[in-house]
């Protein structure tokens, strides 16, 4: 793994295939340094993803579909009868390293699915996979683009949003998710104040989103996350605006810890909450929001230093996602369309 | 301004008048490091509680009463006839240092009665105005041992509750407020599991609320403060206890921002809302939370430094303070009995 300096890579890109490997931009150290890290094998994009250098759900998927052409890379060339088995275990150490996220799922289902249709030569694996990568990213960001045209439509005559997180290019193909609303909002001038959650543990929202908006000359205010309640209070924002790591079949989200705080204190404040994700994060196999697992991460994010020791009495629960009911939301934003009030049967009949 | 080591200190104390200067723990540096400034002049008093060495409203008000005993140490000292004058003078550098806190422009105001009905004689005013201090602190300690046992009561059935910010020891002339019902819930074994928020920007929570209690021997579980929702949807608490700086005639409660979330959130789960505060905390003359003023702190306690100068488009908003509606309080504590459902009524039956 080498690192490169960010002038190589104008623009705001957070992953690039290059070489014949994936360059991830570590977003740990955004915003005081914008660094590539390059990675040639399945095991280096695992934890890329694991360590979080990579995040955001969409994003994770596509680093997904690029680290399994990786894995094939090395499949195929081994003595190895028996790669299809190889690849899938890679395939499963991919699949593990952020349980919650769906679309890693999806990017795998759709290698798979692409494995057993196609069924390749042994020498054209490698070349399908790629393929198969670089349609994900495009997708991905053409999706983006119509999510926002879409989301800017519906929030038409708000004056101030609030999102939390970073669902933005960094998190995506390009141009974001609920970022890519604003973004778009902000470009056709229907926007005048954009707020931004800070985003314990990790700080997505002080150390990505507002960069991110910055970089694009989009101003940003941000807040402290309890503060969030306070500021629907005093009536300046209207909608609040969020992605989304995994969707249930009857509109429960599975997104950021936080959110479901959000949507509880919006619908109290009369503020409006909308959702924005690419289909490929709506889980139909999952029914409802009861089903999906919460990913908890290492107390250490939250813990001093000087509690982090075996007979400290001071422990710490640090859920990483929570569940908003579909009942809180007041619109879900895909690429394939926007659904008001979800529930089963308007979440079932976007899909058909 | 020395510094003594911890060593000299037993116990948890914010606030030791010895040697006739001031000693406070400056809360800045725990849990890394307990180490105590000394003050010998109310401008110095007035920076420690500006510069946050000594927070929590109860701290804040028997800090400026010592404060007031070194500006009058120095004022009747002086040549200056009129120093009357410059103690008021004094006062005012005292107040402006924390403008929310109501606690500390009591203690001024019962500086101010003390000299106005008592007339001491000029050599007596600094023995005087120490007495009064001492009073106080011994007063705020007896205050939150009452309310400790009065709210343990109000809670006895919970087994599980939250906090948000530092109201102990650290916070208090002794004990606590908020966390002193915990404390004495806790030695009653009434309690099976405490958690506490982390309190951004400042990390009361994960700096000294479990620092306290750790100190105590009781454990703790801490949270991102957007992960309150959750915990409460898990149905792992029943109340939520907090701490106030300013509580208006109709029982409205000015407190850390976050305290109003925390309500908003605790009516939607069902779970109870409780402010343990002692009585000079509350203030008559303000009618209901709308006329508290919230103190907005500097925007670099939530912003990088890269986003720290003129023409950046980065912003933060950074209240101090929210306001907490009377009618999503369960009980206000006092020392003085407790306010199930508070309204103006209950309250000024409270205070007759």
């Amino acid at each position: 793994m080498t690192i490169i300096p960010d002038n190589q890579h104008p623009g705001l890109r957070a992953l690039i295939w290059r070489d014949d490997r994936l360059e991830v931009l570590d977003q740990r150290r955004l915003p005081d340094q914008a660094l590539y890290d390059c990675y040639d094998s399945v095991e280096g994009v695992a934890d890329a993803i694991y360590s979080m250098r990579v995040r955001g759900a969409p994003a994770i998927g596509i680093a997904a579909a690029y680290g399994a052409v990786l894995a094939a890379r090395r499949r195929v060339a081994g003595h190895d009868a028996d790669w299809h088995a190889g690849l899938e275990q890679d395939f499963e150490l991919l699949a593990a390293a952020r349980p919650t996220a769906v679309n890693l799922h999806w990017a795998l289902a759709r290698a798979r699915q692409l494995l057993a249709a196609v069924r390749p030569a042994r020498e054209d694996v490698v070349a399908r996979l790629l393929e198969l990568a670089h349609t994900l990213h495009a997708e991905d960001l053409a999706a983006n683009l119509a999510m926002g045209a879409a989301g800017a439509d519906v929030i038409q005559g708000a004056c101030g949003v609030l999102t939390h997180c970073n669902t933005g290019s960094l998190a995506t193909g390009g141009h974001g998710t609920a970022l890519g609303v604003i973004r778009t909002a902000w470009q056709r001038q229907q926007l005048q104040a954009v707020y931004a959650t800070e985003t314990r543990p990790w700080m997505q929202g002080a150390r990505l989103t507002v960069w991110e908006l910055a970089q694009d000359g989009i101003p940003v205010t941000l807040l402290a996350d309890s503060a969030a309640a306070w500021l629907m209070r005093s009536g300046r924002i209207q909608w609040v605006i969020v992605g989304a790591d995994r969707i249930a079949a009857n509109g429960d989200t599975a997104n950021k810890i936080g959110t479901y705080a959000l949507a509880v204190l919006a619908r109290q404040h009369g503020v409006r909450f909308m959702v924005v994700a690419p289909s490929s994060t709506l889980d139909a196999a999952t029914s409802s929001g009861d089903a999906i697992v919460i990913e908890e991460r290492d107390p250490s994010e939250l813990l001093l230093p000087a509690y982090q020791h075996d007979d400290s009495l001071v422990s710490a629960w640090n859920p990483v996602f929570d569940v908003t009911p579909a009942e809180l939301i007041d619109a879900i934003v895909t690429e394939r369309g926007v659904v008001l009030h979800p529930d089963a049967q308007r979440m079932q009949a976007l899909l058909a």
